[in-house]
């Protein structure tokens, strides 16, 4: 089986895919807003319909606690390597609403690119597996590999019921890798893998002063602000060069070797490129780190939202009863979510004031990941680049975090290959997110060449081992 | 003309006065929310037509450039000093609304309380001077002075239609004196007059960072990030001591006299006292000053509100675009509101990082004012409060702005008394504000009295010396 019939199929049928894709934007699937509950369902019976008339078999809903997955998988041929497929159909909420230039659930094409929320992540990223899936289908009656797939629809809450379906269904999942394609590349014609992966621990700190809202003219100046006493606590979770002030919090962060900081500094984006892609005219951070180093070898503390006290029109003369933080970190190895947790709660119990009480919630632990480039999946994939795209893609950490990527390697004991086709500019979790379409394209023929190298490299596939020290480089 | 038979009609109709006052309170006159402005006209209506049943001439609706005033005048006879009674039926934002024991715009009588949003802030303590220019009218025909009335709709606004109003009608509007009862007393038995008033002036403090909202796990370690300012910002403002740290602040603050600190220690609310009505448990502010002198004789700067980045339910990764916080000064004498300003905008000049833009609003322009106690309108005001309550009252510093105090001191050259029936925990601003219906009784015996007592003071009214170093204590 070669995969030209299936690549000629692929570009045939490109504006039919682009249709469709739209018609899976259009679906508002924010998980983390109950009111879109409906929304995710019905796309979750939509993908499943999508996956049925890609000639895939196995096509389930498969209800959770939460918000329903898709799952299929093509009948099982022995003695070749099976590949787990792995996607997102939920999306991050669009707020602000006005900063869009289209709706977000309106999805536009301007120029090459596709606009709506989830064009990019990961709707697009996934439907281009889909379509990979349906072209061997269509084509050749079979795939080269066996495949499953889990399409999820949690992704952006943590993903709080995917570890219960994967111990439930730890048989039916067996495979020798995963896939997932929802990381960046450095530019259209840049491909890359990404290899490590930041962990994250998100942190609700709420601070309660009064038993409720106090006049500030007959108390201002004699009863202790809350939030004057969460802006304290926050600006002293940094010190002025910008480090994370949390005593012990860079004990257990490892630097790779230099080998790994001089290919970083070869083939990563600069400084000047990271600033344009966030649209910002000056840097911040740890001194003595590139911004490609501070957003991905380098752990973060990032304040994600602060309310309290009076937030309409006009004024209100008021000292709040209470204020709250949203905070996440990002880790990396070897940091643990939990001992980070605990390292949080001495610093604000010791620095805290008695005049006011804390409470601390903490959520979605995840550990940082990092994997070995030469692993035969790695190599199918870089192969798979090369064919697409015309060139060979670089290895990239990613500061982000997907935690999926642990939980696969924990329970299904099988590495990730993170195969992704976003653009630095795509503006994932932003305003105006979008899915550059040549790269939906190409992205769409590495996943018909990737099965297709899979098949070729059956043997040799083994867990990967999380060990920084070992990663090689060079091609 | 004696007030034996008015303060007896009174005390007859005191049913009847109660139910009205539950009448005015159930109007929903919001004036810091533009739906609720239907409302505000009805309920100006609503008082208009209660004025003119109560007896009063010239009783008109004020249209003005934003919510009506209501205004009223008894026929002129000369030689009688004139009252100018001022008073406003705007009330607070009744949020949060989930505090509320029973709903902010559904009246409800409580022991000897009545709750409701505006039952003591303003409309229950204006509603007794209204029910005193009753009494006399339907007991005697006619009032033993020359009253006028201003019910304003926008006071918790700033009043920012009033000064027009008063510079248009500046010769109808002639008085010796303004009364307005809009304070509080110190207990139940304890009345007081409110003898100065902190200045105001109000900031909204915007910080701007990256042009949209930002991937936290891509970007989070490499662009500063806006609430994270904002809160090096805000904590920067006070010192560990609880002292506002903006150079400069209390460079014209006058301490007065030992005589009068001694006497605002002898007859003032204790720090226990203080603590207790703001139900915390500790204290906290400016070192060497007691709490009633925090909040009166010393300036304060209260941090009302932030909002910054994603509050909904759950977790969003962003580093948000911008991040905003509102804030309020109480200024003393001699301290200007347009110098804070000023002193303000230099400061977080100085201080802010050139990483980010920020953009500073400012509004509420109030000065401090201090009443002298021994002008005749004061010491008829003293002599109705002893008739009425049994006691004479102390006089009180308050750490709260009225602005319109300020205004006719400036447009009408009047001093005005500040004759208040609010108790300490009768909660102004806050949710379940109350009104004690022992104080409403009495407050509208000392408002008859009042009248009587200025036919008597008719002499010697000039307008208040607005200096503090020549006060005297003690009766």
């Amino acid at each position: 089986m070669r995969p030209l019939r299936a690549i000629e199929y692929a570009r045939r049928h490109r504006h039919r895919f682009v249709a469709e894709l739209k018609d899976f934007v259009r679906f508002p699937t924010v998980s983390s807003q109950a009111k879109h509950a409906a929304d995710i369902d019905r796309c979750a019976v939509w993908l499943a319909g999508r996956l049925k008339r890609a000639g895939m078999g196995g096509v389930r809903v498969v209800p959770t606690g939460g918000h329903p997955l898709v799952y299929a998988a093509s009948e099982k041929v022995p003695g070749r390597p099976t590949v787990l497929v792995y996607g997102h159909y939920d999306v991050q909420p669009a707020d602000p609403l006005r900063e869009w230039r289209s709706p977000p659930f309106l999805p536009e094409v301007r120029g090459q690119n596709l606009y709506g929320r989830g064009a990019c992540d990961d709707k697009g990223q996934m439907f281009a597996h889909v379509i990979a899936l349906e072209s061997w289908l269509m084509t050749e009656r079979a795939l080269p590999v066996n495949v499953k797939c889990i399409f999820e629809g949690e992704e952006e809450i943590g993903s709080p019921n995917l570890s219960g379906f994967i111990d439930k269904n730890n048989r039916a999942l067996r495979a020798d890798v995963a896939v997932l394609s929802d990381t960046r590349m450095l530019a259209p014609d840049r491909p890359a893998i990404s290899y490590a992966e930041r962990g994250t621990l998100s942190i609700e700190l709420e601070v309660q002063g009064p038993e409720q809202d106090l006049h500030s003219g007959n108390f201002g100046g004699a009863v202790h602000n809350p939030l004057q006493v969460v802006s304290d606590l926050l600006a002293g979770l940094h010190d002025a060069s910008g480090r994370v002030a949390i005593p012990g919090f860079y004990r257990k962060v490892r630097l790779p070797a230099n080998a790994e900081r001089d290919y970083m500094a070869r083939v990563g984006p600069s400084d000047e490129e990271i600033m344009r892609d966030a649209r910002v005219s000056q840097a911040w951070g740890e001194p003595g780190f590139s911004l490609y180093e501070r957003t991905t070898l380098r752990p973060a503390l990032t304040l994600n939202g602060v309310a309290g006290g009076y937030q309409g029109p006009g004024v209100k003369a008021v000292i709040p009863a209470r204020a709250v933080a949203k905070l996440s970190f990002r880790l990396v190895p070897d940091q643990d979510p939990r001992e980070i947790e605990n390292m949080f709660r001495r610093h604000i119990r010791r620095v805290s004031p008695s005049t006011v009480k804390t409470v601390i919630r903490a959520s979605a632990f995840v550990n940082p990941v990092v994997l070995r480039r030469d692993h035969p999946a790695v190599r199918a994939a870089a192969l798979a680049y090369r064919n697409a795209f015309g060139s060979a893609p670089v290895f990239l950490r990613s500061g982000g975090t997907i935690p999926v990527v642990g939980l696969f390697r924990e329970k299904l004991e099988i590495p990730t290959v993170l195969m992704g086709f976003a653009l630095p500019g795509d503006r994932m979790h932003a305003p105006n997110e979008k899915f550059h379409l040549p790269n939906f394209y190409k992205g769409t023929e590495t996943c018909i060449h990737f099965l297709h190298e899979m098949s070729k490299a059956s043997n040799g596939l083994s867990p990967a081992q999380i060990s920084e020290g070992s990663l090689t480089y060079g091609h």
